[in-house]
């Protein structure tokens, strides 16, 4: 039995939509166990009237909520009895397998770290995302966030977490791990990069050198490390392109009678290729790097999403002791020389 | 009379499409002096046939050439008598008021600081480019990849150079300046971000804080700054995506016979969209911070790229003294406190 505890209380469409997709995964997978982590009133409103496995659904009461305007350490130091602070414990004694929120990525982060604590071995964790690529795969990227001021040694710790996550939670044989650079070339890009370039050449399987960020959504490589702010940023800019080429395509179509007539037409497929490249359907970021497990779904995700985060990440991911392979294939590279 | 030395073999539609940019932006503009320079020969075969006002355009000799595949600083030292290297040297020499080029980006970011020298007080130069909102407006973006370790002090010179060259070449009046950051609240980032922050919040008129790379293309602000690597893998993120939604359109497009006719009719509407947002078509990236005026036009400009570089960047730069503007305020502001 996995044992996950989703809260209930994090994102835009909670409780609602976050209950209702925790549901649905609750229904689809046989050894899953469910805690809905929130006020136990508000909870339980959410299940009337729905059909699920009642033996395998149980609600935690948690009294409190982070909202996405908690600053992150304030939230995670007075609101121990949140959802989300309350979901994060769970995992650290044991109690829950995987923790699931969509709600204030910053507060997640630190309450993960600070409750759960670090892998060992591992100095920082990594905010990870996997998003799509346009030959219909794709691609897990890190860090997207969770470090600003990362040294070379982080980076090829991501990118061993990165390769063990695509492997086995994706099941990608032989994952194909590139450094973010600004050319393809050994010797390009920042002091960091040059180290890191080293450091992977040296020693991590399966490394295939420098990917620029113009080819990372044509599906160059399977993982692709870089630091926590460059990541952050290549992120938001694909999002936001991605947001505003759409917005301007509708602003395009409805131009006048004919271009309606003819977007009305190919309404499905425009409709399939934003759904493709919207990385929030994919469900959840997974925090690599954390003694536990523990998934951030899109703050905006609907029932779908958090449907998703369960099924295609957490569920996998504490099935598959990914931890227990990242310390073990750690252990058997020395990195000082 | 503005002249401009026009590298007429840079590019990947050299000579034909640039000779023909030239032409158009000399009969455009009555004192412009268009210098093409190049194999004479070659240059020569390329005017048959033209109209053209030929008392203001000459072609200047330069019998080797810099291809894309030249190691940058390989080719400055070798290839003084290129095309390239011949067009930068006379911006030097006091012969040319601009060169312009769409040839190597390394060698002329090369040449242009070995040949040319950096402006008075400004410590290294940042490529720039002038990208597309979808607000219809445009955004000025540096450093997108001259320096890969930028410090903050830098930072705040580039902010310096891109309000200026905002407000005189695209006549913007009192641009705002954003800092590029993974989020809009003043102590967020890495330690070269926060510490550019506190220069820019204390020394720079028009300073509106941290923008995030998600609201760049909306037009959040006239000018970006960031460091030479995060901003070269923000752009090449954009350009990647922009491509990749397009021809993910096409295909989409042409799934069926339904959506072919459809897509048929939204041709028109489709290709300004994609033209808008293509800004190879803005014409150049002025390279800021080097005594005279350079700029390199995109490797895949057409003839309209090439006049659209010289009639609205390298003329309009050329006869503002945007480089005089620049060491006058720059001078105004103290740095050590």
């Amino acid at each position: 039995m996995i044992r996950i505890a989703l809260d209930a209380m994090g994102g835009d469409h909670a409780p609602r939509e976050v209950v209702l997709g925790g549901l649905a995964a609750a229904t689809e997978l046989e050894d899953l166990q469910l805690y809905l982590v929130g006020p136990q009133e508000v909870v339980e409103k959410q299940l009337d009237g729905q059909t699920y496995p009642q033996s395998r659904v149980k609600i935690i009461h948690a009294p409190d909520v982070i909202t996405a305007d908690d600053s992150p350490v304030m939230a995670v130091r007075r609101k121990k009895e949140s959802s989300m602070m309350t979901a994060i414990r769970m995992v650290r004694d044991g109690e829950a397998d995987a923790a699931v929120s969509a709600g204030n990525t910053g507060a997640l982060m630190a309450g993960s770290l600070l409750v759960a604590g670090r892998l060992g071995g591992i100095d920082r964790p990594a905010l990870t995302v996997v998003a799509p690529t346009f030959n219909g795969d794709n691609v897990v990227i890190l860090d997207v966030g969770a470090n600003m001021d990362a040294k070379a040694e982080h980076l090829y710790q991501y990118a061993l977490m990165g390769k063990i996550y695509a492997r086995e939670v994706l099941h990608k044989p032989g994952p194909r791990v590139g450094l973010l650079n600004v050319g393809t070339e050994e010797n390009k890009g920042n002091d960091q990069v040059r180290k890191a370039y080293d450091l992977l050449d040296n020693h991590l399987e399966g490394f295939i050198g420098n990917v620029e960020a113009r080819d990372v959504m044509d599906g160059v490589a399977d993982v692709v490390i870089c630091d926590g702010f460059v990541g952050n940023i290549m992120l938001k800019a694909i999002e936001g392109l991605s947001a505003g080429i759409f917005a301007a395509l509708k602003d395009t179509f409805s131009a006048n009678l004919k271009s309606k007539m003819a977007a009305a037409m190919l309404m499905p497929e425009l409709r399939s290729l934003k759904k493709h490249l919207d990385y929030a359907e994919y469900g959840g970021a997974p925090l690599l790097g954390i003694d536990g497990v523990c998934i951030k779904s899109h703050g905006s995700s609907q029932a779908r999403a958090i449907r998703s985060a369960i099924v295609t990440q957490a569920y996998r991911y504490a099935s598959k002791d990914v931890n227990g392979q990242i310390i073990r294939e750690l252990t058997e590279l020395p990195l000082q020389e």
